[in-house]
């Protein structure tokens, strides 16, 4: 995840980094999943499957002004955890990469420890081992092993056209909250807190992600890079496009953006660092599912043949652009 | 692995820090191997174990002077599989998490990539996936994932009085590399690139790590921490003491230790990034064993009852202090 798009990743962008990685090293002969999607996979036999996925949190990058250590230790585990819960993998372990810088003291590498237990345990997740070392930035990387089915794997590329698309959640709550922290906009204190409280402990929607197979779902993505840029990774690895009718914003999201006179439409599909489920879904499974469990999708269109990203509103048509959460700093 | 002991570090401590982590975090129930070990366990069911290990490359700590970005991505990998051969599992796949700071051009990422991509290609690794994000520091965390069976494990824990201490290699020549990039210590060309060979290029010892249970191995640790270091931690794990008869020092560090006037004692036993294999043998098992493989462990001392770490020479004896690689800038 890269929120901040520094020189370096400004001159190259971290898909062209991951390209050029590509290029390298080959087209991976064995691989379950391909490279890029949520999580890594690797046969075991007997249809079983590792899984696997390495996330770094960088302060620099990835903890907003006022988190604190304990937040970004409890944030560091669930960005991987999303990702398994996007792919309906039950996570069950950790490994954690510590960098360290200086000037931090016992209590705050404590605080940090205790961040990493608590949302293990709240994941259901063992930790198992680790490294540490000195760096400028405080880096947690987290790495996440799990085991699944062949057959139970979702994809980035399993869309058709007629199949639902759906999220697990509504957006622009963390985007508004950035906006505070971030922009110097300001908002009254009673929605200052619900906007900030999911910037400060995001939580991963692991219990709905492992329901995805019953609810038909045919292809997934973690929504943590922003609405608009997750529905188009999705398109492109499905060859389809959507149309959205139902614009998927949080009320509180909607107060501040008339508030603070900004579109509602930018507030929910550029955001970043919400960890919600889009996926798609074939429409007789999902409405074959218990009527609890499907109610925690939000419909918000469908899959098209047509390779566009627009959404629809009193029949006019906006394009939903490419583009993901752009500065941090 | 810690080379440079910031102030962070030099306050707390590696081990510090690990033991208030696990303090933290509660004694693992389900761990096959304990926390510290080389690498970390996971029980599949039917006698099988998923290894993991999370190794950090910083280049502030890891990466001396002179290095390149090709040498940066092999070291990274190096160093993870050399844990993996001390403990006799074969790795299999790489994640790669990498931290880039916004200096770094696409040619020297790209070198990162050719020297990770050939690492994995020498040890037999396939690259799975991955992460990049931007950090102040280079940062290459590997994580590697292998099979084994659980009765094939080898923990540090399990040495015996009687039982021979061997170890891969010979010692000192990354400890002289080092001195002459980081102390301006000089020497004559010829033994100057034999010096620094190792350290720009090392070689984790996987072949030999995989035929350690035909060797009779009762415990092993990598030795990548320095010798002396490493025999400590093998010791506290079995409850035992080592005497040491035979100095293992490379004929090239000797050779060294003799022009700057050092000691060869420290140059083996106090230096650090050595990614030799550190064992116990059960004798039997070790002479039962093909001439050719033993041949390729040289016999050090013995595994004694008292709790004691010593280098006998002529009837003295000398304590092997319990120090690992100090200061690398």
């Amino acid at each position: 995840m890269v929120l901040l798009e520094g020189p370096c990743m400004v001159k190259l962008g971290e898909r062209k980094i991951i390209e050029m990685f590509l290029e390298v090293f080959g087209k991976p002969s064995k691989n379950i999943l391909p490279f890029g999607d949520d999580v890594s996979g690797f046969d075991l036999g007997g249809g079983r499957i590792a899984v696997l996925k390495v996330d770094m949190f960088v302060d620099k990058t990835d903890m907003p002004p006022g988190m604190n250590y304990f937040q970004a230790g409890w944030k560091a585990i669930t960005m991987s955890v999303s990702d398994f819960a996007a792919k309906a993998v039950k996570p069950q372990t950790v490994l954690v990469g510590l960098g360290l810088p200086s000037k931090l003291g016992k209590k705050e590498i404590e605080q940090i420890a205790l961040g990493l237990k608590k949302a293990s345990k709240n994941y259901g997740l063992k930790i198992l081992g680790g490294d540490t070392n000195e760096s400028e930035n405080l880096t947690i990387t987290s790495v996440i092993f799990g085991l699944t089915q062949k057959k139970n794997l979702i994809l980035r590329s399993g869309a058709k056209p007629g199949d639902l698309l759906a999220v697990s959640g509504k957006f622009g709550k963390t985007s508004a909250g950035l906006k505070i922290l971030l922009e110097d906009m300001d908002a009254p204190s009673n929605l200052k807190e619900k906007l900030l409280k999911p910037v400060y402990m995001p939580k991963a929607k692991l219990d709905l992600g492992l329901k995805l197979k019953k609810l038909g779902a045919t292809s997934t993505i973690d929504s943590s890079d922003g609405l608009a840029w997750s529905l188009h990774e999705l398109a492109k690895a499905s060859n389809v496009g959507f149309i959205i009718k139902k614009l998927p914003i949080a009320k509180e999201a909607k107060i501040f953006s008339k508030i603070r006179g900004l579109d509602p439409f930018n507030l929910t599909f550029y955001g970043g660092e919400e960890f919600e489920i889009v996926g798609t879904f074939n429409p007789k499974k999902f409405f074959k599912a218990d009527k609890t469990l499907r109610k925690k999708f939000l419909i918000i269109g469908k899959v098209v043949k047509e390779k566009k990203i627009v959404y629809v509103k009193n029949g006019f048509e906006r394009v939903v652009e490419p583009k993901g959460w752009e500065h941090f700093v």
